[in-house]
């Protein structure tokens, strides 16, 4: 066994850190205070800046732009990027468009990667439109949208809800019934549709924690009513779209992990530098003295350092076994880090006070948004209800 | 030992919950999607209907227009009212003005209370203005704003954060050093400043948690700069505010604790009603049938009753040997309820799955804004080691 | 609401207290190092001593020589009983014993209460017999024991573990299956067999966390080998067993939860002077100064005094409405009580380092033999599910 | 990064868990019920027919007749072994040996290590005696044994306790002050005291959980009455004794958080086993069905994961870097692991229901007697302190 990362690595994490410190985290305040729209103009230099680099879309295939790493490498990436909200962003590998992206690179036919590979992986926003509001995508089989074939066009029709990242988007890729008839994995199809297609309405931006946001950060409500694509935007088969979600989790869960632990570095960094600077009795008596912080620093570093290791491990094992068969890995990883991301957050937000609650720190922020990660891709629950099984299965054996 | 309440207060606090079903509640979903602003006007009716029904102000005066409810009765009440959000405010019994009015009823001169006590129990906004960001009211001793005497004008100076309420509030109470040089706990005094004074400057709503607040809701920055106020404005002795302070947090307390618990019944019950509507599985498999669930539900059902009656019987002991010999009951319902609330709602929050995250539900708010509920009026921390230091005072005899 | 326990009682539980502490405690040491038989001659004298001063049987019936205390009271007295494994032995109110007494007061034939109450009552022992290795109680439709009529005679036949107190009793009851084709609530009866009747056979004492005890502290293995007893041994009706075993619950919950929270009052204490009097740094630093063994000091002060007023009010709610309408309560306790049990414990230990592993302190007793207060009566989360179920059909409503 | 054990050591821990299933894990119920004098005979043959396999002392030195393995490989040997409580006696590196053998190897003269290093690494016992009743070994400035130098001879004098294997030890290696005026790390020094010196007194085997056990299991009070022996039984130097216990810590950290995750899996296999087969509800429910286990199933099984990694990780760090450089590691794995530990074999007896209870598995063993995990080698809370101490002075940089 060796737990040492390539120095190449190391080193393209230490460039990335860079510019991430000096370029990005001076927008991070407008951001938190004034919304994406007040710094989308500034973080589109930084992302040129990032190309000059040749630090673009590191988990991306080189022949579009893209670095090319490997899942053990770009989730080392993704660990630094998460510090910032603005991080993957600004590099060019934020969800979703990283795993429309791969989805579209395994599955898409020549034409439609030439058509749309170079604009999304040179930065242009895509949207991955699943979810239903009365039926959850943790479940395909619930789903009611429908694509009905008329020719040699599709007609879509149905309402979806959740849809990160779907105004301005420049395509859309949309899972619809096209043969309700057939077996609960069967049914559901994947269709590319361009943004501004008639028919295609984002009818708003649904107000989440407080906000309705914009763009990228925007999670929409969106309905079809009679839109009309080639047939030949058909993403793989006809009845694939099941298998091919399930394809976008495993790498997907390796960017999310990464990035909850590269929140959780930032906060125990702010946790710790606001105890030690915080005087809470004379003569000089600092918050950092107390055994209960110190108890919540420790046991975050331990919490942070293990799920680091499950996760790098999971990235492995995806890469040497493939996905299916570390299934298991992929699902233990979700419920677990999650858990000490929102223990992380929450304790360095308490040692912050009323400043935690205030949008003068990230921390507010990562306490309200990153609640979602215990729910998107599949609750904890679910997660959990599946290991179970399978390690039923096993007699209990790991 | 008699766990019954009295038939009055029961009958109260239905007729209550009746006003607050069927007038407050419909103003919510504006509320958490469009701010205060958007139902303030709709809110002052309802008012008008509490007044009318003889429910205006449970916990003040009689003689000031309130119901005079005891801290038991009270507790009970503000249970109900705290359901939504805006409860408190439609019956005139809102933080910060409850703890101001009773602070003023304690120590207030005859010409004070004449003064400001009708317009404040009428309704009228108030602000208690004692935290400063560098210096948190959990420990006045190191509070810097000061109020210097000349001739017979106070002459306010200093900065201060996180004053709730105050754009537009009538009146404030400023927590001020008026003799530095004192003892820890001799060195501040409460002065009454006019909303509008010259030198009391609303600098700007905190954004907190996403949101730059307004009105009731809003938490601010405030200066002082060279504010004059007579010396009359005196609230109390010199020296006396740390006292005022610690006595405003006993009913204080209990109005809190028991608002959580409405939350709680509240959460609870949106948990419950999700749960049994919610499809997760063929043939009509509802959530509720997981176990899983099941122990969430059971957890809050036990929780939320033993939190329930350690409040009430806080609010017993205050009325019967007043809040400095309860002091200890005091400090352990904070921390106990607040675990209560938080584990409560995000479990609520959790059973929504992304409708728990979106502003659809009053969850969400829950989350983001009750988180203060573990940091002000002291984070839990510095309760539990009050607790603790008295606890081992007795040799940990409870 | 008034909380005040009468003055009769915090009277009664003074003098209590003060036997407990001068005659009772003594013996502990040797109990935990050598075993119920090495204490079992003194604590017969101190039980003399007890009904010489009329506090003999707390719970039990005056007309058959107790103090006939309702349940709030008797839960008070229980509480102080509990902080000595050998308390409710030496007073005359230890389970199982208490228990039986009750359903024979309630169930019993005249002739039944004449032969068996003065005895049981007076200090003797007796035994219930309902748990099968295979099929636990919690489930009784699942217990396979059966009890044939043959003429004016019952046969049993069968196998039963997790028997206390079997062996040396001078009468067990037993539930066994007396119409196997009945419903599943209505198969099993309550049959009365007398100590050393043939067939009724002791086999083993099980070894429960390393021993196998003996006397009222066992566990035992018991056989039923064609065991005929007269026909008028039956307890209550044919068909009845289910419904005395749940009448039995109510108020052994009680008994049982304050029981608990006596063993947390003194695990809270021990925890307190370990900790103010354990030298960890120099110069003379205690372990008491540490905010991480005060946190844990305040949470377990605040967790005891909510889990007493919740198994205070059940006791309250059973003597006013019945065991029937109060069963959620009852359910909540049990869950409840038991985690706050475990916790407090097993951080009062914690606290003792190494010497909290011997048997130097009963507080490794404690950790060891309550463990199962999280499984006799129901395993805590059969009661969790019972009570989400009855929750769940209120609409979440309390 | 390569997370792949290499093909000889899956093999070697192949090999070794056939001849645990085989041989060791029938003793076990022996064992449980009747002490470990009841297989120490049978237990010697299994040492033979693994010295005969090539299997004995896995850690230890070849040229003592030890194999040799690195402490990554020697981890994946010892949660091998940590399935049985028998594991590690049986294949030769059972503690406190192993830690003093390491010591010996370490620090001993040639003549020394000539003289016990063969037996030693052969099988008999030895003991390591440093911790005082009143002077815990977390703190060894306060500890008052002394060793008097007189002539070529120690005069040792002075209490101890929790001396683990202390009866029928051949030698021991003795924690003592040799100079009690020097700083508080250069106080002590180690002695080697042959088993049977005069003076050197086992006094009694301390009831631990219920037990005054025996032999290897047994952890004793022992006295020093003027005890000589000559002075070239230093160990190492004089005053070194504080950096010879630290040095023992690290690769003995790795010997124990893995044989915990070795019990962690065992107990996750015998809960996933009997809940499979318990029946709970008719027709024919399984326990195992209920989302609750499994949920406690899944969180064992990524908790497990995720700590061994970490573990691993910690092996690897000391290998390559130095315990010193490690230091953070060893101590976040002390508290991480036995946190996994705990709650693992927590749920796993939850399970089993009253059969948990019994030493029918060995499940109640391992819930009583590795309580000790949070305590040994310094409680959990002091490894915490240590670890924010580091982290605070990073900055909270991990």
């Amino acid at each position: 066994m060796d737990f040492q990362p390539s120095a190449r690595i190391l080193d393209l994490c230490g460039r990335i850190r860079e510019i991430l410190d000096r370029d990005v985290l001076p927008l991070e305040p407008d951001f938190l205070t004034k919304g994406f729209d007040a710094v989308k103009a500034p973080l589109d230099v930084v992302r040129g800046k990032v190309k000059a680099a040749g630090l673009w879309a590191p988990n991306h295939p080189v022949e579009y732009g893209g670095m090319g790493l490997d899942l053990v490498d770009h989730g080392l990436v993704s660990e630094v990027l998460g510090r910032c909200p603005l991080g993957h962003y600004a590099f060019g590998c934020q969800a979703p468009d990283a795993g429309n992206i791969e989805m579209l690179h395994l599955y898409g036919t020549p034409e439609q990667k030439a058509e749309w590979m170079p604009r999304m992986v040179g930065g242009e926003r895509s949207c991955f439109v699943m979810t239903e509001r009365d039926n959850s995508g943790a479940n395909p089989i619930f789903l009611k949208t429908t694509a009905r074939r008329e020719g040699d066009e599709w007609v879509l029709n149905g309402n979806k809800w959740f849809i990160t990242s779907a105004p301005g988007c420049v395509v859309a890729f949309v899972m619809a019934a096209t043969d309700p008839s057939a077996g609960p994995h069967a049914r559901q199809s994947v269709i590319i549709v361009p943004g501004g297609t008639p028919g295609f309405i984002v009818e708003r931006n649904t107000p989440v924690m407080g906000h309705a946001n914009t763009d990228l950060f925007a999670h929409c409500e969106v309905r079809f009513d009679n839109c009309r694509v080639p047939y030949s935007n058909l993403l793989g088969r006809e009845g694939q779209a099941f298998h091919m979600a399930q394809a976008r989790l495993g790498p997907g869960r390796i960017h999310h992990c990464m990035r909850w632990l590269g929140i959780c570095a930032r906060s125990l960094e702010l946790m710790c530098q606001h105890a030690s600077s915080r005087v809470i009795g004379e003569p000089d008596r600092r918050m950092a003295e107390s055994d209960i912080i110190r108890a919540w620093i420790a046991e975050a570093a331990a919490g942070i350092t293990a799920a680091r290791l499950i996760t790098l491990y999971t990235a492995w094992r995806i890469e040497k076994v493939g996905a299916k068969e570390a299934r298991n890995d992929i699902s233990m990883i979700k419920y677990h880090c999650a858990e000490v991301l929102q223990k992380t957050v929450d304790r360095a937000l308490q040692v912050h006070g009323s400043l935690g609650m205030t949008d003068y720190t990230v921390l507010a922020y990562f306490y309200r948004e990153e609640r979602a990660s215990r729910i998107y891709d599949g609750p904890d629950e679910v997660h959990k209800l599946a290991v179970a099984k399978r390690v039923l299965s096993q007699g209990g054996k790991l």
